[in-house]
């Protein structure tokens, strides 16, 4: 089966994710008389660096993921399908999907990272990953619901696992985590649960180097430790975890420690399509281009963002996993992709690093920009427009300031619904009409 | 095992059920020296009046609901416990639930309404129920779902079902989401899926009775009517559904219509607790009290709402199934409560009628209330202030705000996100570790 899109007799572009890369590509094709297929297998963009806030129930899903086919509403050129690419085949310059095959006359290759727990089975199976709005949604519910078992436990020890929450991976993603929960337990959780001693709660914070933020400066590191610890985050230098069996976290050392919700923000790998040689793919399964992001071994299938390892001199490891990155790839790939068209030369990509930022819970942040380092409460506001700035639509910056403003002034976070229970060894119930079963109605209370 | 609430020496009232009736009890004993305990399966109180409007892409879920431990985080007298009540054992003065049992001094049933399909089993099994947040997920996810779906489909029989939508139940809520539905049609699908012949998609409501809102006048009835049909919806008057496949709706008189979306709006049942004598049940599940609230044939168990069946000369069927009833129940239930501890004579409750009113697409309402009938823009700007102001909490209003005027002003629903896929014949898979399989990556992204 083919998918329903006709042919135009225009050169056929198609590009498999809606991330950054993705949408900022499409965009920059948006007058080029080409026919663009998008495919993403959501019917939204994901804004990844702010999904810590939907898991802490600072934010709605909503406000930090928008529908692709709003962003591509008024762009003629564009068409978009909601499918999950499960191989390339370059020799019938087609790819295969799970709503039908596509045929490509360049094909772009966004596809980001996933979560990488390093082959560990243990911890596949049981720690939460943070990559995507359900799971950010499932952590929410997780950490909502063992609070609530806790209140109906008389052991102590089950009762503190319940509580403890233990975050792996001192990058950017687990500090901002770690700091958010902190809050959390700080300025929310005592008034909503009077009945528990939330000095048994305890955060923790494990990173195998021995600094936070390894990939910026040792002066962003310490602050964001100091911050952490400000708000009562347990950090964890040298530390690897070796297994998790969903209750005991085990680590290299030997020593154990308690904790029922373990996040997993350790480590990511590019979400790689099959199909390319083996000799296309890098370390991490990322894919090999040249620095006009050309797929090593192919002339007209290209990789951007996370997927891609740009690799050259300077970088032969490939560029760093962040959202300028993609961004920036997929703006020059637009020119690139117009230039090979018209028999015109490509232009090598450089990357222009705008810096980086992490924040540490409430009204603190660092941030590394243009040689400028700073920490504290300047740096936070710097986050938080740098982050409202890119977040889009117009809707979602309003309604994010909205809320940010409401939960500064009221210490507080609005979102603290269980509308997605989470149930780990939940099996539908034969007994009951399939439609039922994934009504809460029909799923089993009792976790 | 018993719920790990202390015996305080205090009379202690169990409420179950965090709806309008519970909460508004549980508030006004809030000076009351009683120990209370509030029971809910969900850890939020549902605005249920604007549950059609998740469901059609205008608010997020979060929105319209409220967590309860925030409602009552200074409320020094109560406790919450997150479960749902299995049976009540009168004769020990306690009652089941899935965490444990739990005694009481008094017992107030505010449990609610469910859908009731009467008893036809193949619309129990295929239609789509809005009650919860849940299910008006799942609906909205199942609607989007389907349009991405007929993109693929080259069967026009095939893609005029998927596209279709039968509203079943001509009362406020079937005409709410009526109105809503076609609102996207006209307004906000074309853009978004512009491959698609949207003259294609109907929208049809079907009532048994030969009027809308029959709750209210002829001329409501007469004028919602009319704005229906202005945004393309059919109306069907004096025709009962029989039968429902998930594909066909069969009538009774033998007519059919071809749409893979069904939902039903036609019914609701009192959501009784098992455990009562059979005598104090009333047609429809609900439970007979008398003026005081107090259940027939006990001297300790009371009910309100939607579950209460408050009968007298005037209300031989009891009272309007309806948010104020529950409200004004409620409050007055916490005098007479205060009252019974302190011998004094309880009041009788007599229901002050503030009006009815339902909205109907854009721009446009009909509103009954004290002796003014009104329909249009005006009506639709009273229902708009109105729900505004009944919505709990303030960040809630006012995001509800933002929302709603960027709707007004660009024509536009938000919330398009397919966050929370619908899969009726989803089983998951034994090859995929249990904890992955509630996240989309795991769960066949094929319908």
């Amino acid at each position: 089966m083919t998918i329903n899109i006709p042919e135009l007799g225009k050169p056929r572009i198609v590009i498999v994710g809606g991330g950054f890369g993705g949408i900022e590509l499409a965009k920059a094709l948006r007058r080029a008389d080409v026919q663009i297929v998008l495919l993403d297998k959501h019917n939204y963009h994901t804004f990844q660096p702010l999904l810590y806030q939907v898991a802490t129930a600072g934010l709605e899903p909503d406000s930090i993921a928008f529908p692709l086919r709003k962003i591509f509403k008024n762009q003629g050129n564009l068409q978009f399908r909601m499918a999950e690419v499960t191989r390339i085949v370059p020799e019938k310059q087609s790819i295969q999907t799970n709503i039908g095959s596509l045929r490509y006359d360049y094909l772009v290759l966004a596809t980001g990272s996933k979560t990488n727990c390093f082959g560990i089975e243990s911890i596949e199976q049981n720690a939460m990953p943070m990559k995507s709005v359900p799971e950010a949604l499932d952590l929410r519910s997780l950490i909502l619901q063992h609070l609530e078992t806790a209140l109906e436990t008389d052991d102590l020890k089950e009762r503190e696992s319940l509580m403890n929450i233990v975050v792996v991976g001192g990058g950017p993603t687990g500090v901002e985590m770690a700091g958010a929960l902190g809050e959390l337990k700080k300025h929310v959780l005592p008034a909503d649960y009077p009945d528990l001693d939330l000095r048994q709660m305890n955060i923790h914070l494990i990173e195998s180097g021995d600094a936070l933020l390894g990939v910026m400066s040792p002066v962003s590191g310490q602050k964001a430790h100091e911050f952490l610890k400000k708000f009562g985050v347990n950090v964890w230098l040298d530390t690897f975890v070796t297994h998790y069996d969903g209750n005991t976290v085990t680590f290299k050392d030997g020593r154990t420690l308690s904790a029922k919700t373990l996040i997993w923000a350790a480590g990511v790998m590019a979400d790689t399509v099959s199909g390319l040689a083996a000799d296309s793919l890098a370390r991490g399964q990322r894919i090999i281009t040249d620095e006009f992001s050309r797929v090593k071994g192919y002339d007209n299938i290209f990789a951007i963002g996370d997927v891609a390892a740009m690799t050259s001199e300077k970088t032969p490891k490939g560029l760093p996993m962040l959202a300028p990155v993609a961004m920036q790839q997929g703006q020059l790939l637009a020119k690139n992709l117009q230039a090979l068209l018209n028999d015109k030369p490509m232009r090598p990509f450089t990357y222009f690093d705008k810096g980086t930022m992490a924040t540490v819970g409430r009204n603190r942040a660092v941030v590394e920009s243009m040689g400028i380092k700073t920490q504290g409460f300047m740096a936070w506001f710097m986050w938080m427009a740098v982050h409202l700035m890119t977040l889009v639509g117009f809707r979602n910056k309003l309604v994010t300031l909205v809320n940010w403003t409401w939960s500064y002034f009221n210490y507080d976070r609005g979102i603290r619904l269980i509308i997605r229970p989470y149930y780990p060894n939940y099996t539908p119930n034969p007994d009951i009409p399939p439609q039922a079963q994934q009504t809460t109605a029909a799923i089993p209370a009792k976790v």
